[in-house]
């Protein structure tokens, strides 16, 4: 897994009992899984149709630097299935992990389009061509 | 279903293609969870533990209207089980329903505890007593 | 008095001496006035004209939750009036009662327009129509 | 009247409609409000206790910019009056008038207490002292 | 140096050590030489093109009220250089000085434009024209 | 250079001419110095000191995904000195580039204190000692 986004807790992202609060959390993987599928698909409009069960695993606190990890599981026709790990850089325990977050592509009308995409791609190689 | 919150999607609510941000629409259900629980147990200390396969059925734009609505579906010894459905009350279509939100009473010591409720009160009720 | 949406008291909400802040109180009243309008008038373009006095009774701190009700006072011909009042969950205390806001439904050229509505309405009646 | 805080009215402070969010400029003015009377007051522990009626005169667009004003109406022993004026800085429009936002001025115990100012000092002016 | 924009530090501008965010002050920062430089250069288009170093002189907390001070240094052909301090009010210490953030007029076409300025000019001055 | 956290640009992040706002970018680059910082170092109290000087030298609008990469250019002995750049993933242009980025470590008392460290560690690294 590949982890790249990562965010510091602060004050405005915390729950009533001061522990970081878990819709902002997911608001930051829904964010991450949507960036890194604009990458991979190279058009900006993706949309997160669907996302497998969340367990929370443990808490963060106010100064804890969470890290966000994708893997891509499955490339469909018009979607991208990804699956996704939070973990706490202090406290190195696992947050949250999401099998399968999956993301449409869709073209100028707003229905699904073919991506044509079979595997990951990183910005180094495409650079290179 | 109550529906109880009302949210009026405005441009920070957005996402890069100028449709709601799937992220706000969780952290927005998260929050109402949390605080439909709060009130429910009688007690602050209520954490997300559990969310169960989210499906995003429809889409919001700028100046929609959306209502998010709970159920609950089980009261367990120290936690409760809610059901959440969310509604664009401008198109009348839905946007989300999640089956199973499991939220968690804990004690001063941060454990799962007891809340000894097994169903629903209104507030109205309770100032009645 | 029908209550609807609800707010948690997070960190975000706070003023610098730890109570939630007026503004933003402010701001979450003037949201659910233009929604409850917008949904009445079944026109999204309706904007606050006038509120009369607001009187502070008492202050919410973080954790607390806050409910919004809004009642119509009065439906005119291109405005709607109503009467907003705030209370606090935990501790049962009023927190602010506005006896007037008035709201303006616009028409395309953003000027008034009549609405020619003279009852609330409820969702679930308009889908039995 | 003098001016002191301005703010450019960005994406963020947009309602759905497109024009400045009523709500974000109540909390802008109720910020300038609560600091402009600490400053004067000399006590960080001041809270808004009354805003007298407010008619919102003209709108304000993205990319405005809008300025807030305020002078004092009347010492009292534990609170300040204020009045306050918004004007848009591109369309030379006044946005609001508030004739009196009432401040009190609180002590350890989070009651009023008097705050022996009789009239406006200007942080130059203290300086000298 | 004239000083403007007042801040309140409140929780949401806090870093996660509980002082005030070095990055919330530069956004502070960058807003308010943005928008003096639009109502100097009587343009909506000016963008920041450079920022001379920044020294963090000192903190503030939660309840500190910071104060934005901007001097005109330099009018160019088609860009301001300004200067910036801001200073504690309730510390009376320095917070941070910039002594060149250089703001560039733009025209239509997005391309440096001439703005025709020499000289700050008043509000007040413009009006009695 | 190592790119670690991505940003999707989204309407709340633009300035009011539609592009990113500059401030937001400096808050992005001063919360990404502070956290790689405090991962460094191990300590969870590091301040921003420094800031050598900003070239804003492309814009990114709306939807852009923009990568923020920074890497040691020296430890101090209560110090670590980073070089920041900030390039944008779909027009793959430089958009920032700060040289110079002092963070200095802080003891419990909150004064400079030496951290020990001179070279980079891999979190993968430390796992494995």
């Amino acid at each position: 897994m590949r982890f790249h986004t990562r965010k510091w807790v602060k004050p405005e992202d915390l729950n009533a009992n001061g522990t970081l609060f878990g819709g902002k959390l997911l608001a930051w993987i829904d964010e991450e899984a949507a960036l890194y599928s604009i990458v991979q698909l190279e058009n900006p409009k993706v949309v997160t149709k669907f996302m497998s069960e969340i367990n929370f695993m443990s808490a963060a606190k106010q100064g804890d630097i969470v890290e966000i990890g994708l893997d891509v599981v499955h490339f469909g026709k018009s979607s991208l299935v990804l699956r996704c790990e939070v973990r706490n850089m202090m406290t190195r325990e696992k947050i949250i992990t999401i099998e399968n977050i999956t993301m449409v592509n869709l073209g100028e009308d707003g229905k699904p389009k073919p991506h044509g995409k079979t595997q990951i791609e990183f910005i180094e190689d495409r650079l290179k061509k």
